[in-house]
């Protein structure tokens, strides 16, 4: 290496990878923590990607006949009784409401008042509160499918919180359907699992793998569980969207029963499915460099920023003039069904440019009198080096705007495809798999070995043992492989096909 | 009258207005009460017109330079306290989480575990919560308007609850700005009651009357509290959104300080607003009939359903093949930015047609053999009787099914104006208006006389007594009220206006 660069971002994610995640975070203005607790506000700047991601969203479970309701937050303690590993799952983390009311204690201070016959959990997820619903809205089979989603807080008490990957609090969605079979509820589950996966590949440019999680990592309660699993650049996994097959337990446990065409009484067969804000922390770490953050131009807040420079009185008319014609011709585009979104920034200060580079906006225009003299602009890519910066006639830019920034979309696609690729590795034997995952950097002990597709003869003591020695889990069996048989790289038993190996978030 | 009416919901409103209320939501499946206290379930045909109401607001808000942030749930204690009014105002129903995490006890019952050092209030409105994130993001008279919103669930605990209407835990939107100087602050605060009258007259056609709160019906902890009060079918007043100036109060308890251009240290000037599902609950009870769902086309789920009649197998596909077509034709339509909604609804069973009277869709469109042999569909509006439909060739109901909604649109705000004015009288005596409000029906005390113009000299013993005596308040004082002087209708001392008293929601 030569000489050292400096970065907007300190540390450098080869330094300290954690910490380059919070700075990000931080720079670029997404969100923050608060003092609640484990709790994070999401700013502006962030939140409009979840507003961007539920908008995308939204549209294709429509189209699926899904449509969405509301249910209530507070969930008895009596209903998440019913299902004996869902309670398991979720009793450890829940905040509990016991009282409804503060009443003047001792010293003035306020103390809780009104005690609650029964504690009301505050939901970790709605299968058992919308359950009751269902159990109340089917009864012949002429009522199913139901298809239902929603958009909502939810809270899971968790000890070590780290902004939009784990925190106490979080937005995401939750889709509850019942099916009259089993067929139909399996087929459910895995188009909502290919929502999920369009949403990634096509909307965050974030390439995952789909796959089946093992019966140990799998939702508590359900059947099956599929999921996406993506690598960050610190070559751990996070996973990007689950979808769970239910079977007919938690049907059994809400009593969600329905008189079939052959006059038959059935459970029915239901599927849940969900993403959540962790999915702003998997674009920042897929896509982010030692800059900033790097948003796709499909989810990101805003797509351009124009900068107009005039540092003599005189030319801030013709320069002002210039930028708001030029803003009024791209806010008249379109970019993928929705407005093409441009800011102005005409802060006189230094460091505008780099502002923007760490929010990570796509393009950055700038426009001085030289360059309306010439009638063109000058303009950086967020995916290119900050001085990599080209003078383009006005007209062209207008015309060119929409597919730069699908350029960049495939671009930033395409960086994190190669990036998985180059990390994924086949390992066929136990001592290299415990070389792959043994820390060998002491220097960054965050930087992971990445993915392996190894074999596994299917046991849980062999998923437990690499757990405990090397903290790696079974990411998922992925669903599209082709069938290979092979010994196990733990214990040389039999297996029917590789899975992916690796630590996660 | 003539011989009884048979009706679709029982009891009509003449009979029983809260019930009739229940019954409406029941038969239109807009939402339903849930096991939990206090809370309800928000069913997609309901939930769409929040949908609705939502995508509108969010717009308007966004062109004044309004983003949408979130932050988070769970309010610690002490922050409740900092400002005195407040706390006072909602310690008294608020949910208090004590523990998080639960626990097998006796008998391997679940028992709340885990004790918080400090209690969590969930929120009841967000002033404070905002308020610490707002006093670390200004600093500068730079920083300056800050101008936030966010859509979310809050909770205020009620003990007597009633869909929509009051329920324990609510959906709504609350905006937070902060700003240098009182003056546009106060522009701010009046801004957002402008917009929140736009919603309600030109998209849930509800005319309002734009006022401002007495001190004693202020938000707790404002300088001043405006409101949009709308009169309801049983004539009582409901407050159809409030917008606060919050003064200097807020930006004290919360520290929210800024450094002006003159480098002095001055306390931000901070507004707040709010709209809730609880205009659903006025959209139903300004538009609704004995017969059930009234929905203006603006924010109904669905516009327009298509009713196939083919008794005999011969015409199904005919029939079929037909309404799909006209479908396709009708949603390629586009209604006030969003596109049309149209249902098709081919069960074959009998009172189909009723089923979507009671859910209030605007348009309803008969497609039988008949109909098609003249290339005719057969219409009825919700806004006319069921029984009055019309047959109108296929072209010219495509061609004029936007005027039509438009013309519902119309016709059903100048009903609810024309009934409101009809109910609003001036009253200048006492015995007056201890008649007027004296429940004079024996057999429906709960619909009441309506909306009293009077004098009152603005003290508070005059309004409690009117209160207690009558449970009657005053709504707002009107603020495009020409002045006019006179005596006080309770005391007889001098009054400068006139004020708008009624029972109320």
């Amino acid at each position: 290496m030569g000489k050292e660069q400096r970065t907007a971002i300190t540390p450098r994610r080869d330094q300290d990878y954690p910490e380059w995640y919070q700075q990000v975070i931080k720079a670029s203005d997404l969100a923050e923590n608060s003092p609640v607790r484990g709790c994070m506000v999401i700013k502006p700047w962030g939140y409009a990607i979840w507003e961007n991601i539920r908008n995308i969203l939204d549209g294709m479970f429509k189209e699926t006949g899904v449509k969405n309701a509301y249910f209530p937050m507070f969930i008895p303690k009596r209903f998440l009784e019913k299902e004996a590993e869902h309670v398991q799952g979720f009793a450890k983390e829940c905040a509990v409401v016991t009282h409804h009311r503060l009443e003047e204690g001792e010293e003035g201070r306020l103390v809780p008042a009104g005690p609650l016959e029964e504690p009301l959990v505050v939901r970790p997820t709605s299968e058992t509160i919308i359950g009751e619903s269902f159990s109340r809205w089917v009864s012949s089979y002429r009522d199913l499918p139901l298809l239902i989603n929603q958009w909502c807080n939810v809270v899971r008490w968790e000890m070590r919180t780290r902004i939009f990957l784990r925190t106490s609090e979080f937005l995401w969605q939750e889709g509850h359907t019942a099916h009259a079979s089993r067929k139909e509820a399996m087929e459910r589950t895995l188009d909502m699992l290919n929502i999920y996966e369009k949403l990634a590949q096509g909307y965050l440019a974030i390439p995952v793998i789909r796959g089946e999680k093992t019966a140990f990592e799998r939702f508590p309660g359900a059947v099956n569980s599929y999921t996406l699993e993506a690598m960050m650049q610190d070559r751990k996994a996070l996973q990007a969207g689950t979808s769970h097959f239910l079977g007919q337990n938690f049907a059994r446990a809400s009593e969600i029963k329905y008189q079939s065409a052959q006059e038959k009484e059935e459970h029915a067969w239901t599927t849940s499915w969900g993403v959540s804000t962790r999915l702003i922390g998997a674009i920042i770490m897929t896509h982010s460099d030692d800059d900033g953050l790097i948003l796709p131009p499909m989810i990101a807040a805003s797509h351009v920023v124009l900068m107009p420079i005039a540092k003599k009185a005189e030319h801030r008319s013709s320069v002002m003039g210039f930028t708001h014609a030029l803003a009024r011709e791209l806010t008249d585009l379109s970019y993928h069904q929705r407005k093409l979104v441009v800011e102005i920034d005409d802060r006189e200060i230094g460091g505008r440019g780099w502002d923007w580079i760490k929010k990570g906006i796509p393009l950055r225009v700038e426009i001085g009198p030289r360059d309306i003299a010439e009638d063109s602009v000058f303009v950086g890519r967020r995916d290119r080096d900050p001085k990599d910066k080209v003078s383009i006639r006005r007209g062209e830019f207008v015309k060119t705007v929409i597919s730069m920034l699908d350029d960049i979309q495939m671009n930033l696609f395409d960086r994190a495809l190669r990036f998985r690729d180059e990390n994924t590795v086949r390992i066929d034997s136990k001592d290299d798999f415990y070389a792959f995952f043994t820390p060998n950097d002491a220097v960054n002990p965050e930087i992971h070995a990445g993915f392996a597709l190894a074999h596994w003869c299917g046991g849980e003591v062999c998923e437990e043992k690499i757990q405990q020695d090397l903290s790696v889990t079974i990411r998922c069996i992925p669903l599209e492989d082709e069938p290979e048989t092979g010994p196990c790289v733990i214990c040389g038993s039999n297996s029917s096909g590789r899975v992916v190996f690796a630590k996660a978030y």
